[in-house]
């Protein structure tokens, strides 16, 4: 397994000084919101740097704790000292009722305490109410996730190479796409995800994809048993996560040679509508915006309605976060911040076709993180 | 890949009229509950065998409706009808207001409305409270999962074809811990997972777990970079993916001969109250008394305090479902259930033990599902 000591150090500092400025911005009918549980893990780690299952993150305007579980104890202390966050953040390791206690101790006297809504269930959410008796419980959506969108340095460096490990993971099992007697998608996949484990990644980003033929045609589908063979597409669409971030990356392939009759109109307007999707990312532009070029394109060619996706989302400890790239986005894209741009056509009978790349936005435009060229033709090795 | 085609079929006959007949237990205000929205994934899965990743399922005491987008239009209508649900669930594909719509018109009317408290969020529920504007809207908890508990013949299968591919893929790694040289941790866990696609395993049950040396102390590690070496003692807890059915199983091994001193021990210890909890697992035993012969084994070595987790867990579509096997446990078992056996003792300095098996409890008593042999010493082959 390759690991990079040398990559920007991660580093929590100012963080948790940035949630705090966005505190005010909720209210209830006791005012605005003076203290936040903060329960998404990507959320936590974000602030903090512990990757622990179990967490919860308490922030006023003047204190932060952390509280998990004995299982925690070694590890939340190693994590929060190596983020730099311990100096900020108390801990409180213990069962389930010494760690309610001290949020309700450190909530005690706000009149109004904010729950990330979207990722708290609600039995949790009736169970937190009932704590915390004095305060009113209010609901607030994006609030870390906001900040989230513009990475730094060592996380831009952590997906860099997690997509260099993508790159290079497909590069070396590629050949078996031609190799005599065919491989099924679902072999192929497994092949993929091993290669990005040797090559030093955590795991797949997400459940990697590998459709040929026909089932090229639907977004979604799962690797199954199909053989891939001769003048097949093949769109494999995949990532790694290296140290928590994430990368991700599509490319269609077609089996034996060049794409013919309707299949290669398709991967020419693909191609084009995702270059020019490329080039319009950058500081400044609507993500929307970017949405519209590669809509227009394809729309254009006729199969406005063969494009029944987003063009992008953003990436980085999730697979999906902020901001998203799709005709009803009112993002503005900002340096720092990483989005992929992947518009795809899909015809049933002919196939379909997606190509996808990750980019960070730079302070001149973007720049790729994921690689891997664009060819589309397959050939078998001469020897 | 191996697929099994002989395998007993999956059906869903009969398990929405099971999960009719408990609607009326739970009350609001205005009555007892008329409609229920199951939003769990694994739920609308194992009641109409739809496993696409957006799904809602509405249920009334006369009716079902299964609202999806358009993404699964095909795969929605396919796997309703292989699972028999297609003549009792009816379905509506399309867009979010299509779907909101849908739902509100079916429980318009219905005076108590119910959601799984435990899966939705808070933002979900809030939501939903505001659609449906003429119902009380109540929390439920665990109604699907509690009729999850018994496993039919087709889930049993499917559970022990996952134990045996699990099986077969240590087999086949096993001979890399003894190997010149040495593995990581991290590389012998990809090692154990491709074997286990490589057998046709969807994908793994869980993030494999390979802590060695001092790490085997945490019953939480993840694999890491250190290298594993002689003497080492290394537990392996892993499990993999069948049709959506997972097995769990853990061994403990010592690299290049016999524990000696207190790891011996431990060893013993954990294999003697393993061998005990299982011999408690049968129709009518309570889920408390399988832990509590594990722990009092464990105490009377000492050790009370070095057991720091429950003794198991009912495994299905989820890695973690109802029953717990834990001292808080009011579960009674019964023929069907699948549970898991997985006492550990860890001992900074020394190293950690756990042994786990995945049984169905039959009519006599139990079966285990995962095979694998507890021989401890891996020798090096001898060529």
């Amino acid at each position: 397994m390759a690991t990079r000591a040398d990559l920007a150090p991660l580093s929590v500092t100012g963080r948790i000084a940035r949630l705090r400025g966005l505190l005010g911005e909720v209210s209830g009918a006791a005012g605005p919101m003076g203290g936040l549980l903060v329960t998404n893990p990507a959320n936590i780690r974000w602030l903090t740097g512990f990757t622990g299952s179990a967490g919860i993150l308490c922030l006023t305007g003047e204190r932060a704790l952390l509280t998990t579980d004995g299982r925690y104890r070694t590890q939340s202390a190693e994590q929060l000292a190596a983020s730099g966050a311990d100096d900020q953040v108390a801990m409180v390791v213990g069962g389930v009722q010494v760690q309610r206690d001290a949020l309700a101790g450190l909530l005690a006297g706000e009149p109004v305490v904010g729950l990330e809504a979207d990722t708290v269930t609600w039995a949790a959410q009736r169970s937190w109410d009932e704590l915390f008796q004095g305060s009113e419980v209010v609901p607030t959506r994006g609030l870390v996730e906001r900040l989230r969108v513009i990475k730094d340095a060592g996380e831009i460096a952590r997906m860099e190479w997690a997509a260099a490990i993508a790159d290079r993971a497909l590069e070396a099992v590629l050949p078996l796409l031609t190799a005599p007697g065919g491989i099924t998608e679902a072999a192929f996949a497994a092949a993929l995800d091993h290669a990005m484990r040797q090559g030093g990644a955590e795991e797949s980003a997400f459940e990697t994809i590998v459709a040929s033929g026909e089932n090229s045609a639907k977004p979604h589908a799962r690797p199954g048993g199909r053989l891939i063979g001769p003048g097949d597409p093949v769109v494999v669409d995949f990532g790694a996560v290296y140290d928590g971030y994430r990368s991700d990356m599509t490319r269609t392939f077609v089996v034996g040679g060049e794409p013919t009759g309707e299949l290669a109109t398709v991967f020419a307007v693909v191609g084009a509508a995702q270059q020019a999707g490329v080039a319009a990312v950058g500081p400044g532009a609507g993500a929307a915006a970017v949405d519209a070029v590669c809509r227009d394109i394809i729309a254009e060619a006729g199969w406005a309605e063969r494009f029944e996706h987003g063009t992008g989302h953003g990436v980085g400890l999730d697979i999906h976060e902020a901001p998203s790239v799709g005709a009803g986005s009112t993002a503005i894209l900002a340096s720092g911040a990483v989005v992929t741009v992947e518009p795809g056509v899909y015809l049933p009978g002919t196939g379909g076709v997606r190509i996808e790349d990750t980019l960070v936005v730079t302070d001149a435009g973007s720049r790729p993180l994921t690689q891997f060229p664009k060819d589309v033709a397959l050939m078998r090795s001469p020897r």
